[in-house]
């Protein structure tokens, strides 16, 4: 099927879609088609969705989450624990952290890891405004929540050695067996790390 | 990751991506993600292409095939044979069959087969369409060129049904093995119709 398309609109609706990741040309056009059968309002919503997120969305200015306003939800939420900061890569991953309902400090989304294969450096992340962000005062704590990797792990330093004489709490999230896991198919290096750094036992985990 | 969306607007544009086939809720988020970080005029190319797409579309008044003109450019194009007619489901037929390269005649777009389970009758399709096509005269061949499914044979018969006393001729796509496949692989149902339906062989396929 590379015909072409029988309507200059179809084609170029098929190559914006395409433009989208993980998604092809059979794919694009599949899309396409479906929004065709469907209802005027139902199409407009979709077409106006995208434009209004674009234009109108905002960058929390304390944290860099996504947000409607100008400082998020989170942030600006005073039942939470201003002291505490957990860093994380962007925005699914505070999504992430949220749903396990288990931190309710603050976040501060870096927007990447430093990674040199993909050109990204320090500069390119919010590393100096959480900096700037500690010195300013109230931060008791600051929870490294970046993936295990080694761009995750390089930006874990990088943020310690910015931060080892701020005098605040550095911390970096636990790394062990995944709960459901069989120690037999755990790699050696997480097993390892999770007997290096095993936490008392009184009965229940 | 099933936490709250940290903006009602980003809540809201992956609410309408999802609403695509095939397309769940964190596919939506990582798409609408992605749109972010582009530039607004990628962005508003899309959201726009959308709207426009729904709004000025077209279907060609001849052979209900999508459009940017009242009747579509094969049926406006003197050069094709306006004496045969292929008979298809929908867009992506018509543009498979005129990928091949080995049609000069015109389609006409079913938008659809009947198939009582999914509550598609003859009502529902162009096929009334196609009769008046076929009695205003001009047209010596119709070629039904369906699905090789239940629902495809059944909407054949009923079209041949139609069609029978209208004095064209009536044939319908060879079913035969695939090019490439292999005969030990090949269905017996397939297999026994290639042999029924063999072709003169005259040194060349």
């Amino acid at each position: 099927m590379n015909g072409q398309y029988p309507s200059a609109l179809l084609g170029k609706a098929v190559d914006e879609f395409a433009k989208l990741p993980g998604v092809g040309r059979k794919t694009a056009l599949r899309l396409v088609l479906h929004l065709l059968r469907q209802d005027t309002a139902t199409v407009e919503a979709l077409g106006h969705a995208i434009i209004t997120l674009k234009r109108e969305v905002k960058y929390c200015k304390v944290c860099h989450n996504i947000s409607d306003t100008d400082i998020c939800r989170i942030c600006s939420n005073p039942g939470r624990d201003h002291s505490a900061v957990c860093v994380v890569e962007n925005v699914q991953d505070v999504m992430a952290v949220e749903a396990t309902q288990q931190f309710t400090g603050l976040y501060h989304v870096l927007g990447g890891v430093i990674s040199p294969m993909d050109g990204v450096g320090p500069s390119d992340l919010q590393i100096d405004s959480l900096v700037d962000r500690v010195n300013a005062g109230g931060i008791k704590e600051v929870i490294l929540a970046l993936s295990t990797t080694m761009e995750g792990d390089t930006t874990n330093f990088y943020i310690y050695r910015k931060l080892e004489n701020s005098g605040v709490k550095l911390s970096v999230i636990a790394r062990g067996v995944s709960i459901g896991d069989e120690l037999e198919y755990t790699d050696e290096v997480t097993l390892g790390r999770s007997i290096v750094n095993r936490t008392p036992f009184n009965g229940t985990i």
